[in-house]
């Protein structure tokens, strides 16, 4: 029989979110029931809910970073128990059978990837996210948090964790790299362990200073302020890969410029509007500006079995529902340190 | 003693070429002296003789598509003898010992690339280009020209073959990728016959359909008109690769859209303007934008063995030096097909 649980819906533009209750259906053969505990924020959220990112299907549900515990599993579930902690992350199906789906890639699916929320599963109905008691998940989209993860730090992972850890791999930071992280907010600070935990020498580009102690603690070796006029000479070709987690304008020429010859500027951040660049600096260094989405379920889980076996995690706040709301202006003035995670038992 | 040769100037930005005569230093222990046979016009030529490009140091003469046959060789010259078939391309000289350097990469020199022309050589006098009927050259920056390509035909090669070469090379084209060539002129040309010749399958997005039917004999498999608005829809996606090698305003996002996942648009065109590019597709696709600037002597020495090998050269209208003038108005508004070569007998 169908599940019904609370949730906390945006009925509109305004994001004002209120208790609602929604259902979960049965899990079949291949899928699992989980009792979400911790569901964070993330910028993505708060960009569909406020409508700015396109249409949005309201009421609401939004939720992509969940942690909880597998409460059924259906009769075929071969990788997962009931009792098992487990997390959900940006999406929750694909087609399974393109090119990126068999390499792993499922972000990348060229048939269709589901998301989380605010899209339409294989039945037609609204996908509806972490911001509620339960979610029913095919198997495969279903990661494994090792136990020395607490659930409420884990959470973020599931999006802030894979999201710079994608271009981190894919561009080669490890020893003798050196990574500068743009911005140092939810998925700046992950950036900034994960660059470290793969061995780069890290840098911090942020605004301001007024983070640098917490990000030499999260493994930078260097924390520059980007406003500093000083900073563009002194790290002029300095970096092998730039990751941008900010989603505000910025002075690409500026940053490509801190590129050495054959370096990557990645975007996961995701300015609104049109940026500008000129070609020559990209030239003459043989530079690129690349974007990355994510990561795939395989991917995912090297990132969450990589944070256990370097005993990192997101730094969190833990809110309760009645927060969510007033949250969303906190995390728009980046007053979050660094991620805010909702505590679902307090639905 | 010194060699009084004649060569042709521009003495200002009016680019209005007269002859003149110029000296070119005794070759020393490791250098050749080349008697230049033809000189290829390239677009960067007009812009530097223009002052397009910043500062320019006239009288210029340009020029870095040369073709000759040496006729003196310095005492330790070991890979070059006299009468040997060469060309010189962008550059003659660099550190030889950064790791750019080290690693063929003279182009990305960490120290200081010296420039054809319009820079100045260790020994602080300014360089001259090929438009003139001798160059001393280091040996290590002279290519050998194999016996069954024409010097006129390989003129070009030495700037407009091996600038479309590296990107196809880097980024893997051959066998089962798909490259588009962005404009059909002297670089489009030439771009598209070495993706023919790596073995991808090539397209020729180009302004019109002027050109198509050369464009399919020199190997492209498609040839379609980026200004029909069909063109876009058709293609989404369609591209491992693309190569720009327009100089004009381009609507980035919509070349863009027309890669595929991993895809890279790579500019070796140099539109002078700053353009602008939406983020979102970047990420989607986990895209780049990428830029690349001619090659090293080892690839330039790869690129012109290919071309022997599969029988490929420029394909050139050959001038005289009094027709220079009035060519650089020709070649800038893209009338010549597909490159201008200076008969330098005719000096």
């Amino acid at each position: 029989m169908p599940t019904e649980v609370k949730a906390l819906a945006a009925p509109d533009s305004s994001a004002q979110f209120s208790r609602t209750e929604i259902t979960r259906r049965d899990p079949g053969p291949d899928e699992v029931l989980i009792d979400i505990k911790y569901a964070g924020i993330c910028h993505s959220d708060i960009h569909t809910a406020r409508g700015e990112w396109g249409p949005t299907l309201y009421p609401l549900v939004p939720g992509h970073e969940i942690a909880g515990v597998i409460s059924q599993v259906g009769t075929n579930v071969r990788k997962h128990q009931v009792g098992d902690r487990v997390g959900v992350g940006c999406f929750v199906d694909s087609c399974g059978q393109c090119a990126p789906c068999l390499a792993g890639e499922e972000n990348y699916c060229a048939d269709h990837t589901v998301w989380t929320y605010n899209d339409r599963g294989r039945d037609g109905e609204p996908t509806r996210g972490g911001y509620s008691q339960a979610i029913t998940v095919r198997e495969n989209y279903v990661l494994r948090i090792p136990d020395s993860i607490p659930l409420d730090r884990a959470a973020p992972l599931l999006c802030a964790g894979i999201t710079p850890y994608s271009p981190l791999v894919r561009h080669g930071a490890g020893p003798g790299k050196h990574v500068a992280i743009i911005g140092m907010g939810g998925l700046g600070h992950m950036g900034v362990q994960l660059a470290h935990a793969l061995g780069a020498e890290v840098s911090v580009l942020s605004r301001s200073l007024a983070k640098r102690e917490d990000g030499l603690a999260l493994g930078a070796d260097n924390y520059y302020a980007a406003s500093d006029p000083a900073t563009a000479g002194r790290l002029a070709g300095a970096f092998d890969l730039i990751v941008s987690t900010v989603s505000a304008d910025m002075d690409v020429d500026a940053y490509v410029n801190l590129l050495a010859l054959n370096g990557t500027l990645v975007f996961v951040g995701l300015p609104p509007d049109r940026q500008s660049f000129s070609i020559m600096p990209l030239c003459s260094g043989r530079r690129s500006i690349a974007g990355s989405n994510i990561g795939g379920i395989r991917a995912t889980q090297e990132m969450l079995d990589l944070c256990a076996e370097k005993g990192i995690a997101a730094k969190v706040e833990v809110i309760t529902a009645d927060d969510v709301t007033a949250t969303y202006d906190r995390v728009v003035a980046g007053a979050v340190r660094y991620r805010a995670v909702i505590d679902i038992s307090t639905l």
